[in-house]
């Protein structure tokens, strides 16, 4: 971050210049919203990562081919049904869904970028996305939660941000909920700016962002699919130091990041994981997640219940990292509860308070090097049972 | 195996000739068993595994160099209380509660293995366990429940089973419901025998016989502190062939692991990955503990809701293995699910059906290679986050 004041939040989302967006009910769901468009008036250079999934959807197949040329002027996205599983039929309803977004706004085919997520294994019925794309041609504006809000499944709330980095504008708008644990991309994450970028810097920025924020993100340890995080830079604002405009791209990922994770299936409050001390930043990641992850930390988190023990047994399972026992410090929001081998000797009822509010941070020093990361979940409660135990026919 | 019927399991378990043990109530919980004891009169051979966790309890610590020379007398264990992250103190406690067998039994302290389940992070109260141990002097017997009821923890029923082998017997005793992925040991379970064995025969045969039970065994990923897997063979039934003690020894392995998984924390049912044609036996392994140990896989098998696209997801985020899509086949309890990249025709109720067991097998087969393996596990309910959500104050 630089020492002036960089960037500047929204109280309300709104797409940068020459950016417009819209969503709409097209039949997936009942009466929500499942479709959602965006749309850059101008070319826009763009950038993208994708799920390193083995099953990879036919969107994410067609959207690394796609994002080849570095340069888009739509994203169309699903929610509902997620096109993974779907073999030649499935890779054909992608590119179709583009098609129609190519022919109801004049612009190539390979210049749209298709999404889909939701259920896994079923074919979209893609004659009523055709027909949602052509409803949208007018009614498109610059508020992006209704576009957020065609991209939910079981989210409780449409998601996105906006902030002011000078005269340029960068919004986000993402969904993801559970099967989150992303691997080099995120669940669906879309960034629109109007700063002028070129592909190489944006696709660069755009991985080092997602790699601090989506890339520590679990809810449940279950990769995606589907998982898609694409950047558009239509250059209507003008050019953006490219250092000061990838620290904003950051900030907007981890927010998001933790958005996300706080609205997690069954969630009731932000796990976050902020380790110092490690061996070396890679340790620092993988001891991060462990502490995110772990079921046990989860539901002492969920239950607020100080069985820090359980802390202990996350360190002491990562196997791949360097860990020294009596090195180790640790701290429930900046309370000490570990040190020298031994419990701190805190009052029950104080972590028990701490626990159960509303984000909960885990601080761990392993006091042997220089290593750091931050991780980002939420706590595991019956809502992610009841959530997932009959996920297909809800 | 052998093809001659290699071994017999009996209706109740009994400890083989020449063991004793007992177990009893010292005051760690208000009534039920909280202590162990198990001995053998005769010098036996004995080879241990433990847990690699960097966090590993006091028991452990005195556990590693106790074993290293190859035989025991007693194996004492109590519970609720795990004796980890204690300090200097928590391993004069682990000595004492040797050494209190040591004096009431009259064996060296170095042949008794000490062991404790329960709460990371507090002192044991060692004078209310040596006064439990001086107690069960008068009160040893063949049966093993008594004593395996004095390991448990959360489990729902003490587990034991018996095998005979020509003249010997084989008995093991465990506990395991929560913070259950072993790796290189397991929860608490201890094996006599009265088969005599040497000692590095045994140690191979427990190290090749964890391997494909124990450390196939996952509740819930969290790796415990305190895991421990002995074997104790004094001799008393004379010489046995030894690779028929080890398939013995295996199948008693594998039935616990599979035991311990279906009383996991909050478990209803019992969940068993089979994985064949991988590239090679570790990625199997990977696979199927992938598939295992995935929420959502979980959560779909205790709703019994036929969302297959979820074992695509398990497959397709294990990117250290070799995955070809068009090549896998999926079936659930025999029933084809998924083949040549698309789900397979079947009927919705007839998955769900199978589902709703209380014991469902997954079976993938890669279509790569040679690579075999089979992982235990059980479904994700309302009742783990229950168990868990409250765990010390219970």
């Amino acid at each position: 971050m630089n020492e002036t004041k960089p960037f500047l939040y929204h109280d309300q989302p709104v797409l940068p210049r020459g950016f417009r967006c819209g969503g709409t009910c097209c039949g997936l769901k009942e009466t929500e919203n499942d479709l959602a468009l965006f749309l850059s008036d101008h070319p826009a250079d763009a950038a993208a990562v994708f799920t390193r999934s083995h099953f990879a959807g036919a969107p994410v197949v067609r959207g690394r081919r796609v994002i080849k040329r570095g340069r888009l002027r739509a994203v169309v996205v699903n929610s509902k049904i997620s096109n993974v599983g779907t073999g030649e039929t499935g890779l054909q309803n992608a590119d179709r869904m583009a098609q129609s977004v190519a022919a109801a706004f004049a612009v190539e085919n390979g210049d749209v970028l298709a999404a889909s997520t939701g259920v896994i294994g079923r074919q979209l019925p893609i004659e009523r996305i055709e027909r949602g794309v052509s409803s949208l041609t007018s009614s498109l504006g610059r508020d992006p939660l209704p576009a957020a809000a065609g991209m939910m499944t079981t989210d409780t709330h449409p998601k996105a941000f906006s902030l002011s980095l000078g005269d340029a504008t960068l919004t986000i708008a993402a969904k993801g909920v559970g099967m989150v644990e992303p691997n080099m991309a995120t669940m669906l994450a879309f960034i629109f700016t109007d700063a002028a970028l070129n592909r190489e810097v944006l696709d660069s920025a755009l991985r080092r962002a997602v790699h601090v924020s989506f890339n520590m993100l679990s809810v449940d340890t279950d990769t995606s699919t589907s998982d898609m995080c694409a950047v558009m830079a239509n250059g209507q604002a003008g050019p953006v130091d490219p250092p000061r405009f990838e620290a904003a791209l950051t900030a907007l990922c981890i927010r998001m990041a933790k958005t996300l994770a706080r609205d997690g299936e069954g969630a009731t409050k932000l796990l976050e994981a902020r380790v110092e001390g490690a061996f070396d930043e890679e340790e620092a990641r993988v001891i991060a997640k462990a502490v995110i992850n772990s079921p046990l930390i989860k539901t002492m988190a969920y239950g607020g219940d100080p069985n820090i023990g359980r802390l202990l047994m996350a360190l002491g399972k990562c196997l791949t990292c360097h860990v020294r026992p009596e090195r180790v410090v640790i701290h429930i929001n900046e309370r000490r509860v570990f040190a020298e081998s031994a419990p701190a000797d805190f009052d029950d009822s104080e972590v028990r308070r701490l626990l159960g509010g509303d984000h909960v941070i885990i601080g761990v020093d392993l006091g042997l090097g220089e290593g750091r990361a931050e991780a980002y979940g939420c706590d595991l409660s019956e809502g992610y049972i009841r959530e997932n135990a009959a996920y297909t026919s809800s």
